[in-house]
């Protein structure tokens, strides 16, 4: 069976805790997904691993592979170019194994333009469940504060539109399984599987 | 939060075992979803419950509810009905409960047809995956078998894009282990939580 793999893209604001659901959804040996390591040019740190924590480029390595459309997605942030390698993920696909992403919002964008059949999770901060009750009922916030929660729940909301699965992020442990779920019971949709059993039906022997 | 609960429809070719992964799910009490008994004029068998097993009413009593267009949907077999009833189902969606039915296609088709946004789960057989192999490979069946064995399969992936999901019922525990993630990941995709979000947005104090 020759199934390609699913692009997974895990996304969400800056600040929601993409990064530990992530290390905590891959801390159990039994996934079956691989991670995606982002590139960047911003200076290896004491303890990071080339190829690990990230692929440590030069501006201009960065840059040629961008003019080369051998990037999936990127963005730059603090002089600092960020993405991800088109090459890795697509050899990856092609061994029919699933590719986990954990980028930043505008990145996951792109990546949409370009994968629609992608399965798109956005991480939601917790208290946007309980926004209205928390800015009604403590009364403790000033008006400015509570004016730029809003705005900040807008345009998250805005930006969840473009995704596919919304996953609270309460409790590391519980959000990591959540999203574990989703990538399994994406394998069981239809649209996915019934190439292959329309295959094996074409391919029975002439009788 | 008022979210409407999800109709799950439960289906699959008969004889695949649908009956007994539904009480696999079922027989665990963390479940969040009702069952919907169904319906029949079939006479009631020693050690039957009426309202847990089936309701049981009169030929005339279901059909006066086909009249007034209260069944989501129904069948006949062998000279009795069988189908389900749409108050149940439709009082407890409202309360925001899902629903489970474990129906026959043909139900299914008719409850497609009504309800578009309903999660569709299709049991499969586990030998349609081997189907191949195991015609070319161990030889020993007629060119008559082999053939309504391919018309069969034909038939049921033609049904099978008719559903969201294809859950292969190779181990009954972990079909059923499948479809709970099913239910569960349902509830988080985007299109179903959004409105809660928009609305929380909405409603929050005018500053």
């Amino acid at each position: 069976m020759s199934e390609r793999g699913l692009l997974i893209v895990f996304s969400g604001p800056s600040g929601v805790g993409k990064g530990t659901v992530r290390q905590e959804i891959f801390s159990t040996p039994n996934h079956k997904f691989e991670y995606s390591v982002s590139m960047t040019t911003r200076p290896q740190r004491p303890g990071e691993v080339d190829g690990v924590d990230y692929h440590f480029r030069s501006r201009e390595e960065f840059e040629e592979l961008i003019k080369k459309g051998e990037m999936l997605e990127y963005a730059e942030y603090v002089g600092n170019y960020y993405g991800t390698p088109l090459t890795y993920v697509n050899e990856t696909l092609d061994k029919g194994i699933d590719v986990f992403l954990e980028i930043e919002v505008q990145g996951a964008l792109q990546v949409k333009s370009k994968v629609p059949d992608g399965v798109f999770i956005f991480l939601t901060p917790p208290d946007l469940d309980e926004l209205q009750d928390r800015l009604v009922g403590r009364g403790t916030d000033s008006q400015e504060v509570i004016k730029k929660r809003i705005e900040r729940a807008k345009e998250e909301i805005a930006l969840m539109s473009e995704y596919d699965y919304a996953v609270v992020n309460d409790e590391v442990a519980v959000a990591a399984e959540r999203v574990k779920h989703i990538i399994e019971t994406e394998h069981y949709r239809v649209e996915r599987v019934i190439g292959h059993y329309r295959d094996m039906v074409k391919s029975t022997p002439k009788l």
